[in-house]
Order: structure tokens, then C-alpha cells, then sequence
């Protein structure tokens, strides 16, 4: 999961801060690297590095990226790849075409073979990353087609997994989704252009209008103020948007396809009050991801809502924490229990997941010492079985708590009284609106787009290679 | 407004950490500057600089305070001074008689006379801080005084103001509050020492065990993992704890005067409720400090609790705002409405104070635009009316909203269809444990310790030509 | 020009530190940008960056790189590129047949076309930098051939230029001369290994024993402490050693073709005092790199040297210059004139070269300012008067003041009493030993190698593309 | 030993590039810490840090300081004292009447006495710094005095050592020289007002022109343009300047007390090879401050003068050394001799001074292996025999190799043929102008001024607790 912004417009003007904006809004989505390219009539120029918006991009950074007619942006979430400069994105890069940028989100699953293709021919690699797998098959598919659309479409043929791009040319801004809609992408509209944007907050932070989602398999042009789609890879078949996009990535204002995050994660918490109710006297929520869902369980369940944890929202990436013995005291600085809130209390403790179960354990200590009376903890994820090869970077197969054990073992092992998960054949009656189906591979193994050759160990070991080089 | 924190232990370790830790669980209370001194049998390293803990406080600087037997923190709210690393505290001073390290909370009314003083013989100052003139007084009264006690109790005679500070000496670490006890302080116990912190947050932070509120004051000494109280300024005259502690500075899970924070917040919220109810569809609060209030007002009035907002928690003091004329998208990007929350409803808005009107205005754009039907905004502090001389930096009397105008053209202004405030007579009412007395002067003018030192004109001078320095 | 370091050992060990060394040792060869790839049993880590070897290289870094049997450094010289970290050497590419390391001296004339042939391709670049077209070729060479020394062959049959090059694969360190030996290379011996070194100062700061030197075309390759030779490119025809080696370039202790260059420098002094002689009181040269010729002109002319320059050492690359208006103060603020030395006496002033006259007239103020009677100038490098295809970044022909200029034109230019160059013809009989001839195409606008491809628009215009990423 | 600056002009402008220019040519004075202190009609403002100008002063920090009538710089030549910022200076001070600036050049021998009186009165101090301790007797004695010359006058009379010191009010700038003239302070014009600088290179390098030394024991107060003299403390006494800077500390092309230092260097190799004539081949220098005395050794002895060794001019502050092992690396990647001068020749090498013979050990070895047939090592210093309490930090006096050992032991030590010092009588032949009487304590340890202040344990004491604070 990562974060993808394109802008275009018929005038030249400061694109990169909105690019800029949109960075911040997109940053839950992904906090390892972040870019900005900005095209002014053809001349690109770039500017990424390692950190978040709020370390990468300074005001010198904004004015060495100059003005222009476009620009396109890119948070890195990082999934199995060093997190250096190298990897960074946009990818910005000169061809005997022309030039692109390209900002991506997703997972390509046969990306080492296409690289091996590429490489064969004598293709150099600077990075482990898959946006430039992407961008060398999109620059050879453009050396026989007649126009980057064409190349496009030509390279979604031999693409393998779950994908939402934009991608820059010297004249179109250019935003590709997957033909299984795994990750989201929509359209907003501004006075003189267009914003392509992972998620529609970032349309609403640089003052644009929504106007649609991009459809599964559909790509979209915009030139000289006018879009185009090309919807050749469209279809009726099923679809499969990334459940945890709806329980935990999204940010809770925005709307994918047409389902509002607060209001689904809420009725998510709805439908684990009607399927695990229990006697109690207070409903708290994990902050932050945990509260919306919380929200929805004491709405259904009649029981108040209440503010259990204060979240100290200083602690950041270069926080220094305890060594090991003193381990216990991280969470007490990271979280605290509102002891009148819970104090005597049954309490209801909504969390989004549960992966490996050390982290409810740790809350469920501070709530005990707080003076809770019952805990029964509540999770608005089904339980996580399995691995995600599309994206999401969940913990090896064989930590998910839940992979070996019930929810009776699970609430011992933590010091719940108990625990309950959403049953999975829920998850899709949270979501109100028809959406392209959902992926839920990681709490059922099943698969949606085949991921043989992400397995394959040859792509393991080139990987393990090309993390060594800065 | 800062934030202070001291730890004595009886060993030699690593008290550095633990005064890191608390630094970030005070952060809260100063983003200005922040620093840390240790001491290590008598000899003192101090690390200070601007910034957040995040900022200055790195691996290299935890390695170059190494480990001692004490360790005094501070994080410094900027207030009618010039942020520079000399003004950062603790300020750490060698004097004839030993060495000191102080960091102070609240503000000095008359600093500007003692400053005067002491320059008159022949004293010099190297920053404009209050810290840096208390320490000379401090020192001037070592000179005669036997020890570091009698020095401080002599210092107090001559001290009017609001202040709460913590004072490491090569043997004690000295904590003190102020006569009216206008700032917090408390004890907290470690198994072979003691803790003195702004609030209790931080006690807990460091894995400590709440003892008690320093009392309004009082003197603690803490010396070889004794402590010893000098009771010569307690008295039972009306106290003056800040209100604003209680409404908006002190953290949700701390405990002052044995209220709970966010315990006394909802209070607030439910006397507002039934000070000024409405017939609406939902409560909200803007995050974060008008949650906890905005919850109080759904429980009294029985209308549902909402979020209705997301706030981007990564936009930093670094974030570069948009120009003029895009100041409408700041406040787009820092905050956006949750639709399915506000959509067609009637809206009750809570915030924690209405300062000059122009941040409410602004969310109750985005509400509107969101679709609220009405928008009824209540604020769980009274009025602001005057200015406050013990160290908040509210804006100039002048353009307080309420120093000229009712609720009802309040609300015209900001484009509500009502505003209401708490009124000043119920603040007390919130708080359930006896505590020392509100001082409410900022909505009252009454001022409970004479300010006219701070209002003469040479001190604003002398303030004046010292913050040119750098 | 640019520096380029090679060192292979035989067991693990710190070999970035000798590659650290080296980068201070042929610093004056390159300060654009600096970095270092170490081999550690076929992983590479590379550490590179924009800036001086003490910029770039901190502790942090060495620690990044640790230890290995192999590293390659390389020092840039900017030559019609933009600097910036992307062009930054040594190139570390994982390829499909292994990894590689290149670090290079020099220019290949025909750098454009290669590249231009590989985009087509499919081939992507991430640089302008001549080394990563130089390791697309040699990749593509790879894909067909059977070792890397085959590969190496086959490319050096489509390179035109001016090129040294170190490469580094898993197993094999490969040090690489042009045909016609433009740029230098030598080869010194390590108790347990190799090293392979644009200059033999960096043979000395290794703590390494001089060999000799890498012969025109000549391939070296070693492997398991064993050097194997390739002479396949070696032949007798002329060879063309850029003279400005000898004039400038080269450090005064290093020895190029068995000549010491200070010695050869000291010659050129001597053969311009035979060639111009003038009656005057005192020789003295502009430091630092006309002090040698200046001795040698002294020693045969018998007119005592003199120190007549203080040079500010401490005016670096961050160094704030005057505004226009102040201009003359910045010579003055870097160089200054020993006036005891010059004082109404007759001088004679040794400089390398003079290119556009800026700067000796500047020195010749200060000279006359510090009451000099008479100033002779004297250039011990012929009169510019075309520009350089292999690599040496000249002024623009046009602005060349030899261009359209007599000694006695130029003498009343500058404000000297008289002018006078070295004749180009002599400039050979300063070298003694037997070398491969020298290129002084720049004196002669007679080319050894075909510059033909570098002229033509086309190359220029991909150039000016490519400097817009970053 | 330290560098200052002050430069007064009649309007506002630029004052603080002036001062910038000072700072690169004083900068081998001191490399510590640098800062400059600007005066703009009263309002100061400073900025100063760790480092060398380069490091400290960027374009930011020219900024900040703005413009101005009146500008001081110091470089801190770091002894005895850690090296931070709080020491750093110009020391800025905002005082009951004023503001005053001070950079200070030497030592004061009874600071600690001074400091202990004025900590006496409650006065508080932030650094180690003598110029701060100095900044608060001028403060004391301001407060009786009716102006600012009265209280340095006063002050004058209580301070015992070497001093010369620039100080800034609000309306003046003043010049101050102690009476036995151990530090050089001079004087040079603008168009419109003067400068006062260490040395002259430096009124050189800001355009200025050279009017005179301050005399010993001489005040001079520039206001509006204006230059005032105070003469009280000069006398005809035995004066005392620090021979150490005709040696070594001055810079080549400045002129003290009307001598040139590169003549007098020259002058004491002369003298040096009439003292200790030996038959060589080639006489060289060991760069930089060997040269301009092996010139004058050949010139005397008519043995040819030839350059020997290669400087590395790119090892800064930062270069990290080898470990231990490889330590004899260090000294050839710094130096490396040129063997075309030293093969097969006697040499013999000038050098300013021997303190511990290490630094002797190792360049002789250099040459040995480069061929040297034999070695005579000559010193233009006499040997060190004692300590400096004047500002110098020679090393302590058990580890001077002449302390204890004869000149034919020095040279078996250090593996040379032979190795003489200039006879400490001969020192003040080198000195043309009559100058005010050489300081030679250091070789003779006859102390002008009693040090006995400086060697009580208490003054020791006081400095090592108070190295501890940051």
C-alpha cells in the first residue's frame, strides 16, 4: 500500500504544492519515502528522498521543483524492499521516447520475471523497485507503440497483481487501476484540470471536486484539460478492492467507491456487536484506527461509548525506545488508560486487528492496572490466516496469532476475559454501496489473482542481491 | 506554560531516559525549546536546544548526558520571548557556591524589577529567560544563605508570580510551587527515589507510582531518597489553580488536585449541556481538546456523540502553508468533515474555547460544505475578556472575540446558527475533588496576584532591546 | 579528469578505509563528487555523494560500507554535466549476469550514440554520467560473452575516447587504459594484493609499492591476488598522454610514465626561462600550481626565487564572494602579495596557463599595489586556443584570449610589462623518460582521436534534456 | 592565541561581510569557534558557533546578522578550555547600561581570581570563557563609571596577562592592547571609519588601509568616525610582544610592528644557517611555516632551496586518522615527499619548531625512504624549555624534547643526522624595526608577566568542574 497523486492542468502554476498538499494527506498510506516530479511543457524535474513529506519536502525542496503544467507525487509504504533514496518515487526517467514519471501503488506479482525479461535484453536496474520494473516494460512496450496509452495497455497484459498508478509524460497525465480494482484510485476535478488520487481526501485537501472512482482495468488520460478512458481491460467479472483498505489503510473521510471509511469501519463495529455482544458498562476504541468501529459497537450495542486511552501523539519515528528490560514502559508512553473511564469498569476494547496478539496483551495490562474489573477485547478484522502478496506487508504466515489458535486461547494467551473476531462472511455487509468485491485472501488464503511467482525462491534471491547496493 | 520534570534516584543509571521519556509525555505543555541536565555526584551535563524532544533530544545527545544520580527535564512554551537555544532550559549555572540546574513552569510578574536589581550589581544575563533572573536570585541568596533550601525560601519572599520549578543542586533535587499554586506540580515514587513532574502523565511515563500534588507553596527536598517538605509558604488563603489546566493545557489521563482531566472535561461538557441545550441530530468536538467536552454534552443531553472530523496528524510546525490567497485550503488540509457524520443533520459543535473567532469560522465552513443543516457551536470555557500576566499567551485583549461581543453576534460572525459559552459561575462546578481555588482572571479580569509589574513599560523595553541578541 | 582507486586483497578487511585514503590522495583530480563501493564476497555496498571526500565520507559511512576483499573509489570532476548524486560514481549495477562497480576518468566521444543505441533497446538511465552508458555497454557485452574480461574487450572496440577505468565484478578487480593513453592509470602491490590508481600518490598513501603503470589499451585484471594482463588494444602506433597532466593536472609527487611531476614541472620552468628570458630582481609563482615552474625558471635563469604570494588555504567551496561592486576585494581576500619580496624590484611571475587573462590581471594589481617595478608574466602551458574532447573542462573556445591574441595584446590586457608562453614544441622535451607521446590538442586543435561524435547537435541536445532530472 | 576584528563605519551597511572576510583572514589564529557581533544603531545582533568560518558563518547566518554602523568577529584559538558554543564569542551582553560586544585575543593570568570576586557578588557565568569574565569586570566597573573608556580603564588596572580585545557599545568601538604588548593589535582606514584587527592581512582583505599598530597599554575608541586615543598604561617599559608569532602565528604577509613575517622567517633561516651551517645538496622546508625560514637558510648558506615534500591540502578537521596500527600511514597520506628533490641528496629540512619530535620522527623517515642520503634537521625556534601562560598551548612541560635532552640526543631519537635550534639570543636579530622587546618565556622561562595566578590548584579546580557543563 502507498500513496499516488497526479495533477494536471492547462496552465503553468504551482502544481508541486498541490502535490505537496496531497503528500500530506496521502501520508498514513505510506511513511518510508516521498516524491514530487513536476513538468513544466516537457521539462521534468524531481525531488525524493527517504522520510515523510514533513522531512522531505522543505521549502528549498519546493522551490527547486519549480512551477509547471503538472506534477505527480508518491508516498512509499515499504513492503519487503530497503527503504533508500534509490527506491524512492516518482521514478523519473529519460527515454529515447521521451520521459515519464511514474508514482505507484500495489504489488506486481511477477515483477522479478518481467525484470529477468528486461534484464536479458541488457536492461539496468538502479533499485529493487518495482516502479521501475514498471517503467522499463512501459518504455519497451513504448519503443514499438504509437503512444503511451498503447504502451500502457500493452504492459497491462503481462502485469500480475494489484496496481493503481499514475504515470507522466511530457504532454498526459496518465492513471492506470487494476483490472481487479485491488487498490483504489479516483478522479477529482479542478477549475482548469484534473487530480488522480489514491484516496478522494486528497482531492478535497487541494480544493478539488470529486468525481469518480477509476473503474477496475480502466485507464485514464488527461490532456489539454480533457480526459479520456480507455476501459479494455474492464470487465463484469468479480472484483476484489483490498478489505483492510475499508478496515484500517484508507483515512476515515475519504470515500471509496462510494462507501464513506467512518461510516464503514462504523458498521463494522456494528455487525461485531450483533455477532459477539456482551454484558459490559463501557465501549473504548484502540486510537486511532480502532475508534470509528468502537463507535459503531456502542451505537449497536446500546452501551456508552467512552474515551479509554490517551495516544501521546509526540512519539514519532526517531523516538528512542526503552532497551529490552524496561520494554513494558514503551506502551505506558505511547499509551495511557483513562483511569476514570475504565476504572471498575466492564470494559469493551474495539481494535481494528489483532496480528500477533503482543500488542493487546500490552493494552490489556495498562487497562488492568487502570482498575478494569472485565476486558473483553473485540476485533473489527476477521482473523488473519495468511500472507498478502499484493501489497500489504502482514507479519510471516506463521506469527499471526490467530493462524493456530481459537479465540479462547487467544483471549488467555493476551489476559482478555474474552475475544472475539468479525466473522469474515461479515465483512461484506459492512459495505453499503455496490463495490468490485472484496479481497479477503489474508483470513481466507483464497487468492483472487494467482501469486505463484511472487513464491518462487529465484525472486526471493534477486531481491536479497539488490538490497545490498545504497 | 511549560513543562517540568525532576528524578533522584539513589544509584548511578540511566536518568537521562527517564527524564527523555517524560519530555515527550509533557510535550504538550512547551514546543518551543526543550532540554535536559544530569548529574552525576555533583558534576552536571545539559543538552538543550528549539524544538520538539523529537528534535533536539537524539541517540548522540542522550549518549553525551551519560547516567547520574539526578536529572531535571524541561519543555519550554513560548511566551513574550524570542525562541533561541539561550533562552532554553535548564538552565545550568555555576556559581561560587556549587552548581545549579533550573527549569520553571509559569511566569514571573515582577522579573522584570528583580532583573533590574541584580544588574545593578553588576549581574549578567545571557538570555531573556525568567529562568536565567530566578537563578540569579537564587544565587544572590546562597550567598548568605546556609544552604540551597534557605536560599529558595528566601527567593520566594521576593518572587511574585505564578510558578512552578524544579532545581537540581550537586545532593537535591527541589521542587516548588508557587503561594497560589496557579501551576501544577507532583510527586511520584520510584522504587529508590523520587519523581517531581508538571503532571502525572509523566510519573506514569517513567514507570513511576503517583504520590501527591506538590501543595501551593511548598518546598519538597529530595535528598539521598529522602524527601523533606518546608511548609513556610502554605497557608489556607484562597487558591488559584490556572482553569485553563483543567479546560485545555493539562493531558486527558492526568490527575490535578485529584481530578481526573478528562473526567472534569465531560463535567464541563454536561454543565454546558445544561447551561445551553439545543435540539440537535449529533455532538461533535474538534480534536483534539474539545473530544472529551464534546462527549460530556452528548451524555447529558442524551443526543448521540459523533466524530466529525479527522484532523492530519502529520502536519507539523515544518509544514509550509499556502499563500493568502489559498488560506481557505489550510484549514481543508489540517481538518476535513467526516460527511456521514454531519450530512442533512443538525450539528452541535464543541471546542474548548473561542479565541478570536476565525478558527471556528473556518470549521464551520467545512461543515456547511459537508452538508450539516444547522450548525450550534458551544464552547466549554467562558468568554475570554482579558489578558493573563501568569504565563499564557493568549492573544492581546483586543482582538478577544468576546471582549466586545455577545453570543448572538458571535455567531453571526462565524456564520453559526447559535454560540454558546460556559458560564464562568459553573467552571467551578466541574471540578469535584476540593481543589485550591480557580483562578478565572482571563474571563473575569479579577487577578488574584498583582500583575501591575508586568504592565509597567520598562520591562516591555528591556524585553524589547534583549531580544535582538541571539 | 577525475580520479579513479582500486584496491583487491586477498582476505576480508577494511579496504573502504584505503579507498578513503585514495579519495583525499586524488582529490585535486576531481570535487564534484566522491564515493566508494566495497565487495564483500560478491556483495557490494556503495556509499556516494555530492561534495568533497570529507563532505561525503563520515564515519557513518565507513561503517555502512565495512569490510570486503575489493572497493573502488572515484573522485568526479564536472565536465558538462550536472552534478548532482545520480551521476555520482562509483556506478554499483546488480545485473542479470552478476553485479558490477565502475568508476572512470576521462570522456568517451562517442557516449551519445551508445547511449542512443541502447534506448533503443530498452535500455533506461537514471544519469547524464558517461560511466553508467560506459556499464550499459559493458552489461550488454555481458549478456553475450563469457567472462567480464570478454566483455571489457568487445566494449573497448566500440568506445572512441578518452578513458581509465576501474571495474569491480564479485571476483575481479579490472583496471582499463584507453588505446591511446589519454588519461593515466598505474598499478601499485599490497603485502597481500593489489591496487589500481589513476596517480601513484594514492600507490604511497595506501601504504602501497609502485609497480608501474597500466600501458595504452593495456586490461588488468586480478583475481585471487593474481594479475593477469590483456594486451590486446597494445600496439606501437603514437600515443597521445593529455600534456596537461604534466602542466596541471597530476600531483606534484606523483610520477606519470617514469616522469616525477614536479621534476617535469621544474623543466617547463626552465625551458620557458630558455625560450623567454627577461632581466629582473625576483622569480615568483601563483600558488599553488606555478610554484614548481617558477623554481625551475629561477634555478635556470639564476635570478633567486622568491615567495611572493600568501594564498588564503582556508576560502573553501561554501566561501560567500563579494557582490559585483566588491569583486576586486576577492582576489585580494584569497591571495595577497608578500610585499617585503616584490617591493620595487623587477618580477617575473610564473602560472601554469592562462586562459581568459581574468585572473592574471588581478594578480598583477596586487603586485603592483605591493609597489612591484616591473611584472613579467610567464605561462608554462602553451596559449590555449581550442577546446578539449577527452575529458579537461576548458573555457569556451571564443573566450580563450591566445585565440585572437598576441603575447604583447595580452600583456597590455592584463596590465603586465610583458607576456610570454611556453612554446608548444618545447612542451615534449620536458618530459625525459620515454612516454606515449602527448595530446596537445588543445595547443593545436590537432586531435589524436576523432571528436567528430561529440560535436554534433544531436548529443548536445539529449545532454540538455537530461539535466532537468534530478 | 585568537583573531579579532572590529570595524566602525559612519553608515549602515554590509558591516558583517567585512567582518566575514576578517574571519577567513584570521582564521589560522583560531579555529575553535568563530562569530560575528553586529551593531545596528544599538540593536545587536551575534551569531557564533563551533568550527571554522567556513562551517559557522553560511549565507543564513549573514542573513540573520543584517546590516549595521559597527561590526567584531573573533576566531577562538581553543586552550585549556572546551571547545562549545557557550564559549564561543564575540561574548554579547546586555548590561543595566547597555549592550556591549567583546572578542578577546590572549589570557588572562588571574581570571580565576577575577571571576571568584565577581561570583562573590552573585554575578552568574555560562561559560569557561576569560572574555566573559572579562565582560563582567567591564560591566562592574561600568557601573560607577560615567562611560565605557573610564571602566576598561579601571578594568585595566585589576587585569594581569596578555590581552588585546575589541569591544562594541552601542555608539563605539574600542580597541584594547595590554601593556607589555604580547598580542599584536592594529589599526587600519576605510573611506569612511576603521578597522581594528589582530593582524594587517586582515585590513588587506576587507579593502582597508594599514595605519599603525596599537601601541602596548593603548586604548583607541572609534565614534562616528572619529579615533580617539587613550594612552595611560603605555610607557617606555620593556615591552614584551610573543616571539611565537614571528615564528609561527602570524601570517606571512602581515606586518607587525612594522616587520614583515615572511622577511623575519627569512631572517631567522639566515640566522639559523650562520648559527648551524651544515654541507648539504638541497635545503627544504616542511609546509606550510617551515618554508619562508628554508628559503632564508639558502639564500644565507647558498645551498639550493628546493621543494621537498607534497602537503595534502584536502585533510580538514574532519579526516578520520587510521587506528593505531596503521598510525605511521597517517603521516604519508598528509605528506609525501617529492623524491626527484631529496633522492640521493643530503638534505636538509627547516622546520619552525620541534615541541615532542614525533612529528620530526615521522617526516624524517619519509625522506629516508624517498632516498635521502643524509638529513640535518634546523628549527627557526629555540628550544622549548617551559609552558606559556600567555595563550599558546605548548604541551605540558614534561613532554618537550629539548626539556631534557641535548641536540645530538634529539637527533638519535628522531633518526636524523644531526638537528640544531637557532640560539635563543639570536631571536631578536631577526626583528628589523625596533618592536617593543620579544617575550622568550617559553625557551627561557623567564616570564614578563607573573603567572603565578594561573598556577594556584584552586584556578585549576575551578576550570575542571566547570568544562562540564554543554
Amino acid at each position: 500500500m502507498s500513496g499516488v497523486f497526479g495533477v494536471s492542468r492547462t496552465k503553468k502554476q504551482d502544481v508541486a504544492k498541490l502535490a505537496y498538499y496531497a503528500a500530506f494527506a496521502l501520508q498514513h498510506r505510506g511513511q518510508e519515502t516521498c516524491g514530487i516530479a513536476v513538468n513544466d511543457q516537457g521539462v521534468f524535474k524531481t525531488y525524493k528522498d527517504v522520510g515523510l513529506a514533513t522531512d522531505v519536502l522543505d521549502k528549498e525542496a519546493l522551490r527547486r521543483l519549480g512551477e509547471g503544467q503538472m506534477a505527480i507525487g508518491q508516498n512509499l509504504y515499504g513492503t519487503k524492499i530497503q527503504v533508500n533514496r534509490f527506491n524512492a518515487q516518482p521514478m523519473t526517467i529519460n527515454h529515447i521516447k521521451g520521459t515519464l514519471a511514474l508514482g505507484m501503488d500495489g504489488a506486481i506479482v511477477n515483477a522479478s520475471r518481467l525484470r529477468k525479461e528486461l534484464e536479458l535484453k541488457g536492461v539496468i536496474f538502479h533499485s529493487v523497485s518495482e516502479a521501475e520494473i514498471l517503467s522499463g516494460q512501459l518504455i519497451q512496450a513504448r519503443l514499438e507503440a504509437s503512444s503511451m496509452e498503447e504502451a500502457v495497455l500493452e504492459t497491462m497484459s503481462k502485469l500480475r497483481g494489484a496496481y493503481s498508478f499514475v504515470l507522466m509524460t511530457p504532454q498526459k497525465l496518465i492513471g492506470v487501476r487494476d483490472p481487479y480494482g485491488v487498490r483504489p484510485l479516483c478522479i477529482g476535478k479542478l477549475d482548469d484540470g484534473y487530480v488522480i488520487s489514491s484516496e478522494s481526501c486528497a482531492v478535497v485537501a487541494v480544493g478539488g471536486e470529486f468525481v469518480r472512482d477509476v473503474r477496475p482495468g480502466e485507464v485514464v488520460v488527461i490532456e489539454d484539460g480533457e480526459l479520456t478512458s480507455y476501459t479494455d481491460y474492464c470487465n463484469d467479472k468479480p472484483k476484489a478492492l483490498c478489505s483492510f483498505e475499508y478496515i484500517y489503510f484508507a483515512r476515515p473521510d475519504s470515500v471509496v467507491e462510494g462507501n464513506g471509511i467512518h461510516e464503514t469501519r462504523m458498521n463494522l463495529g456494528k455487525l461485531l456487536a450483533k455477532a459477539h455482544p456482551v454484558d459490559a458498562d463501557v465501549v473504548i476504541g484502540v486510537p486511532d484506527s480502532g475508534l470509528n468501529a468502537a463507535m459503531g459497537y456502542a451505537t449497536e450495542s446500546g452501551i456508552p461509548y467512552g474515551i479509554g486511552f490517551l495516544k501521546n501523539k509526540y512519539i514519532g519515528r526517531s523516538f528512542i525506545a526503552p532497551e529490552m528490560e524496561e520494554r513494558e514502559l514503551l506502551v505506558r508512553i505511547k499509551l495511557n488508560a483513562i483511569s476514570s473511564t475504565v476504572k471498575d469498569k466492564r470494559v469493551i476494547v474495539v481494535d481494528d486487528s489483532i496480528v500477533r496478539g503482543v500488542t493487546s496483551a500490552r493494552f490489556i495490562r495498562i487497562l488492568r492496572e487502570a482498575g478494569a474489573k472485565e476486558i473483553h477485547v473485540r476485533s473489527s478484522a476477521p482473523p488473519f490466516i495468511d500472507e498478502c502478496f499484493y501489497g500489504t506487508d502482514i507479519d510471516s504466515p506463521e506469527t499471526l496469532i490467530s493462524r493456530h489458535h481459537s479465540e479462547e486461547e487467544i483471549a488467555e494467551m493476551i489476559g482478555a476475559d474474552s475475544v472475539a473476531f468479525l466473522p469474515v462472511e461479515e465483512l461484506i455487509k459492512a459495505v453499503k454501496k455496490p463495490c468490485p468485491g472484496l479481497c479477503d485472501a489474508c483470513f481466507t488464503a483464497n487468492y483472487p489473482i494467482d501469486p505463484s511467482p511472487a513464491k518462487e525462491p529465484m525472486a526471493k534471491q534477486v531481491l536479497q542481491r539488490l538490497h545490498d547496493g545504497d
